[in-house]
């Protein structure tokens, strides 16, 4: 079950205390209850900190949400991907609209990932960043309008040919790149939008961590991903 | 024994593999028996998701190696100190020559540490900055010139100036901030010279984690300091 | 009258269309036109590629607004203070809240400053910072809550105390450092306001590059700046 | 003259003392001989202060070693794309090993210098990097390996792959895009060489700005890619 399967819900915990902590663990059991229920592969991406406690209490995959290139040695303060690796963790975010990246970082990032056993998740926030991003062969791309993170717009209603023209892009220049999307998902339906635009998968954060039911929330995404996926 | 007392040894773990994971804890636990032994106050800074591990596995002060000015919210991929504290952590490195910080974030992240309770010790290069740094108010100091970093160098003896410097500046401008000293420090000899200088401890990290027997160079160094203190 | 004398009106250009190329000259004159009337000190600070033809324009004194600490060498899209001192510049923002520079870097900046012969003017944004600031001995120390800038919010008025506390520290510090404030000025009576806290200059931005008449407004700062001068 | 055309000899002039204020000029006058005299397209990045005295001195191509993705405001210290246009520069350079840009501003900086109708020449390190950059559309892609600049060991001998590379992924993504490369070029077969690898031109700093004679080099330079281009 740590194994990452499409369609996936993929759940960025940022720096919310809602999700720090002992709150972050109890929100992973939510989610593994959802994963469990439904069948449908539900990731996580907490803190730093907080990727070895989750790592121990659940068996859904968990992700960190950003790793430098750096390796062993002089990096006080950064994130050594071997470090990450032997968490327990299988996979990371990488640019994040909120911890851009160089350019030059970006496909280094992506080769450390790999070397170490990561799933890279590179996110974007426009088409021609989603096909920039597609030479460098990442494992998944999700892209974010940045303007709707955090709105509660959705994006597949909000900006539908941001997420086609990124699936058509990244398809065509390599078709083995898991593309998803973000940005305003609050409800099945946005889920069940999203990949009828051709994404395997959404990057979901305040819509499921700030819920008041974040157990319901999340049934209601993986329901509508599964209905989806059963061709409904 | 987790509070923070001075004569403090601080071991930084910087991103080595020696010092990742599995290999994190038993090296914390190998500075927890010197500390045991010896009555030296010995603290930690290991890599971010190596917090929970240790502080759980040893009773000894762990410190973040940094921690970001951020609060709770939309900051993927950043430190929150509320993270960092509610792992167990007692304190933070803050701008270390290896991840250093705005001017203007300096500031902020010593008020954010002293907020959620972590001890903030900041790191400058030269007795100017020391000065700069000690009007911020932060816990402690800790100066390490970046070319004798690695080194084996020892600082006290290749720059006196610039630990003797830092500890006059400092206590004139603000007599409770606690001055530490590092960078190239392999030996007991060298620990004792930094704390004749005036500093209250020291920050190492390869001399230690490098070391073939990391037990055998952090009792030298606990007992050298031991022995200055006791005025031998 | 390129010498750079107090009470100082420094007027940044920042990257306003309407202080750009021709427009940055046309300005400049006008600013020339109110300092030889007045005989009030006027500085300017045009974008990098507007200082040749502005210093060739007029005989007021010109700053750049930033310059890197980097020496002769290979540092492509840097500023090289040896650079801006051959334009006829005579000195330079530093750490300006649109350009923040990292601590290390403030200090090693006001060093290059004052080899190359520029009068350095470091940007605060509060008065623990400029405390910070003046123990790096630059020459002028301008503080300006970022919270105001181009509000049109006196500074002198809405937040009094990080002037008089910038003051206040500054000079205890080092009373060789002289101190702007800027961030909200549109009216005579703030600049007034502002050296009746004890500053001996402004900081001006959009308050004079975006007035409708900006001959008007730099005449009414300069009028204002000089009645306090004569203790009116 | 002042058209940009290939195969191009663009001059970084970096911030080489060699290359500032009055030597910057007269070194743009060498570079203007030896175009008029050889016919081959010679452009010239200096640094930004040394735009305007170079664009109005010589009637050879200006470039920019750098611009910010920034609009017209409060971003004081940055380079506004139009501000660099109204200088009469033709160009610029953008993601420059020195000067790495991050991955979503690469694409904003590309579409900012087109509006501003700015020849973009975007610098990569590898064939991957390149291959990314040409799905943004720039104008041109000048590959240089990081590891080569500054060493003397010319590009197309130590790395052809990394040239070949580039070439041929760009041209099936975008053929319109020029390829430049650089890094060790001292001699006209260098040059050559990199011509016949596919590129249309070299991007070279050191090798002419340090050279004892920069005008037997330009000569030499621009005297081996005529011939090339005459199929020699």
């Amino acid at each position: 079950m740590t194994k990452v399967r499409t369609p996936l819900i993929l759940v960025n915990f940022k720096t919310y205390l809602e999700a720090t902590g002992k709150k972050a663990v109890r929100l992973a059991k939510v989610a593994e209850k959802v994963s469990l229920e439904t069948e449908v592969c539900i990731g996580l991406a907490p803190q730093f900190a907080d990727i070895v406690p989750i790592a121990r209490a659940v068996s859904i995959p968990v992700f960190a949400q950003h790793i430098d290139s750096v390796r062993s040695g002089s990096f006080t303060g950064h994130i050594l991907p071997e470090s990450i690796r032997e968490t327990g963790a299988v996979g990371t975010l990488i640019n994040h609209s909120e911890r851009r990246l160089r350019l030059t970082d970006v496909g280094a990032t992506i080769v450390r990932a790999l070397e170490v056993n990561l799933v890279s998740v590179v996110c974007t926030g426009n088409a021609a960043v989603s096909a920039t991003v597609a030479e460098l062969k990442p494992n998944m791309i999700a892209v974010e309008p940045p303007e709707l993170i955090g709105t509660g717009i959705p994006v597949a209603e909000a900006k539908p040919e941001v997420v086609k023209g990124s699936v058509r892009l990244v398809k065509r220049i390599n078709p083995d790149v898991v593309v998803l999307c973000g940005a305003g998902l609050t409800k099945g339906e946005d889920v069940a939008a999203a990949l009828r635009l051709g994404t395997e998968g959404v990057l979901v954060a305040s819509g499921v961590v700030k819920a008041k039911d974040p157990y319901k929330v999340l049934l209601e995404f993986a329901e509508a991903m599964a209905k989806v996926q059963r061709g409904l």
